[in-house]
């Protein structure tokens, strides 16, 4: 598998491809077509077959791609052969709704652990977890090798403690907090602002 | 102004500029140039400028951008210069984090209704809200006049939901549940989907 040059908006796509051929899987099929994909996705079957190309030859001209199989390319392709642990920062609401997911695991991703710190949230049940103090961090993270932080505190507190994850050995940062973060460009950081998207809708409302 | 040829991926980083300009402001700036916006945000300078020159001339070579002008013009671009109402279908645990999201309201949003389908939660107080029954949407929607929706109900019925808005009125729907939703081309949609960005995010870890 040739890796180097990927651009990352390709990168970006493929978890959608990975979505929608799950949901294919699930409703029972076991082949599909760049066309029938894109039309799912409201992608281009060109862009799909595209996209797919750079990384492999995954699908035949005339019969198309075999779902299970192209669900384990792009699983490996992405890492996600495997569950990932994840530490969620910030035991708000927004905390409690990510904690009480379901939808995480069987999609590669464990919710290891949930930290604050207010001294009022510490120590409270959450689901199968209990808050622990941000103060402990450190010694969670390094014994369990966690690599992912889902960040949901306060925009205010956002930069510090990322940059806090980040010297405690996190490389990824989903962060829900409405703002930027500046962080070391080895850091990967993907950003949920629902007002970003509710903007970019509005601009087409009357 | 020129609306009709914009690109929609350059329309879906106006959002991204405003917000850093209000944080800019925030932070007591009141001039900055696409160099220092392009810092801040991780795009080019080039980019930024060939965006905004889009939509007119807003700095000046030398001077750059006055801060104020800016968020003005973007707010009127992206329509968020008054307060849309929206309504939030799905009462569980993110629709209660998102009905006590402070951060809506001071940029454009205004949370008028929750809605869920539960007679358990029919009724439920959050907040300053409560929770209606989904059989009465069509009257709140249309007395309100409301266009947008935020869709936080189960992956299972989140297609059924997404047509019945459309069919009441809703022109643009913010979607969290893990499933494309599959409606009309004029209908607006946006999907927030923290496993795509996770996923997104391991192709990158070892």
């Amino acid at each position: 598998m040739n890796r180097t040059p990927i651009p990352d908006i390709v990168v970006g796509r493929l978890p959608r491809y990975l979505q929608a051929l799950r949901q294919m899987a699930e409703a029972g099929k076991t082949t599909t077509s760049s066309k029938e994909l894109g039309q799912w996705l409201r992608i281009s079957a060109a862009q799909i077959r595209k996209d797919l190309s750079q990384f492999g030859e995954f699908g035949k001209q005339g019969t198309g791609y075999a779902i299970p199989f192209l669900i384990e390319q792009l699983q490996d392709i992405l890492n996600v052969n495997r569950c990932w642990d994840v530490a969620i920062i910030g035991a708000g609401n927004l905390g409690h709704a990510i904690v009480r997911y379901q939808g995480f695991a069987n999609r590669g991703f464990c919710i290891a652990c949930i930290f604050d710190n207010d001294p009022a949230k510490i120590g409270q049940r959450i689901g199968d977890h209990i808050v622990e103090d941000i103060a402990n961090i450190e010694n969670a993270i390094q014994k369990l090798g966690i690599k992912i932080a889902l960040l949901t505190v306060p925009a205010s507190e956002a930069q510090a403690m990322a940059e806090h994850l980040v010297a405690v050995g996190i490389k990824a940062i989903l962060n829900y907090a409405p703002v930027p973060l500046d962080l070391p460009p080895e850091v990967r950081v993907q950003n949920i602002d629902p007002l970003i998207q509710l903007q970019h809708m509005t601009y087409y409302l009357e």
